[in-house]
C-alpha cells in the first residue's frame, strides 16, 4: 500500500523582493509566503510551519493507531504541537530542532504505558523519522491517568 | 538567525473511525484529515501533502535565492511540484521517494547554469535535506533558455 501526495509552490521574483504561493490541493488551500514570513516577523506561512503541521498530524494519528490496539477506554483527543526550528546562521541553512508537546485525553490508560507508546510514536512515525539529522524531543501529558 | 515555527494537530477517536484537525496558525488554516485521506481515496489533506508543500515551497524559494545572486534577466516564476510517497506496506511506514518537478520562467539564463543551480538547490534546501533517507529526484525545465 503506497500513497503519493502532491503539492505545488510558485515563487515570483528575487529572494527578498519576491513572494511565493503554496497550493495544497487536497486541503483546498492556496496560501502566500515570503522572506519576511520565514526569517523575520512576517505573518504568512513558510516551509517550516508546513513541516510542523506534517509532523504534528502524523504524530497524533500514529499515537491513536497504537492506542487503538490497546484495551483502554475512549480516545477523546490527542493534541500534538510541533515547533520546528531552522538555523539560518549556517550555510546552507539547517533544520536543527523539533520539539513535540503531546496532551492526551484517553481513559483507562496508565501513564507508564502512555509514555511508552509516545516514545514508540517518536521512533516510528514516518514524518518524525525524517528529522533524524535534527534533535527531536517529546514531552507528553496524560490528562486523566489510570495509574 | 533562527526561526521557530509551530503547528498543532488534534486527533479524536481510533485510527480508522476517528479523524483529526491540523491548525497552521500563520497560514490561518484549519483543515481536517483522516485515515481515508492518507491511505485510501479520501479527499482531505494528510501529513504527506504538507510535506510536499514544505519541500516544494522551500525548493522554489531556494532556487530564487541562488538566481538572485546571478547576473540574469528577470525571475518571472519558478514553479515546483513535489510528490511525496509513503510506503505503508512496511512496518513502520516509511517515506520512500520524493519527486520534484521544476519549471522556471527566467530570462537571460543559460540552461547549463540553470541545471547546475537546480542541483545545488536539491543539495542545500533545508527541507529537501530532511529526505536523505528517501530517494529524491528532480527534473527541471527552463522555459526560455538563453543558450
Amino acid at each position: 500500500m503506497a500513497n503519493k501526495q502532491s503539492a505545488t509552490s510558485t515563487w515570483k521574483g528575487t529572494l527578498k523582493e519576491g513572494s511565493g504561493e503554496i497550493n495544497l490541493p487536497k486541503a483546498n488551500v492556496t496560501t502566500g509566503y515570503d522572506f519576511g514570513s520565514r526569517f523575520e516577523t512576517g505573518s504568512t506561512t513558510n516551509p517550516e510551519e508546513l513541516l510542523a503541521g506534517a509532523v504534528s498530524s502524523c504524530f497524533s494519528m500514529y499515537l491513536s493507531a497504537l492506542l487503538s490496539n490497546e484495551t483502554i477506554g475512549s480516545i477523546n483527543s490527542i493534541q500534538t504541537t510541533a515547533q520546528v526550528q531552522l538555523d539560518a546562521s549556517v550555510s546552507p541553512p539547517k533544520v536543527t530542532t523539533v520539539e513535540l508537546n503531546v496532551t492526551a485525553d484517553v481513559t483507562q490508560l496508565e501513564n507508564t504505558k502512555f509514555q511508552e507508546l509516545v516514545q514508540q510514536t517518536e521512533n516510528e512515525c514516518p514524518v518524525a523519522n525524517l528529522f533524524q539529522g535534527a534533535s527531536i524531543s517529546t514531552t507528553a501529558a496524560l490528562l486523566t491517568p489510570n495509574a
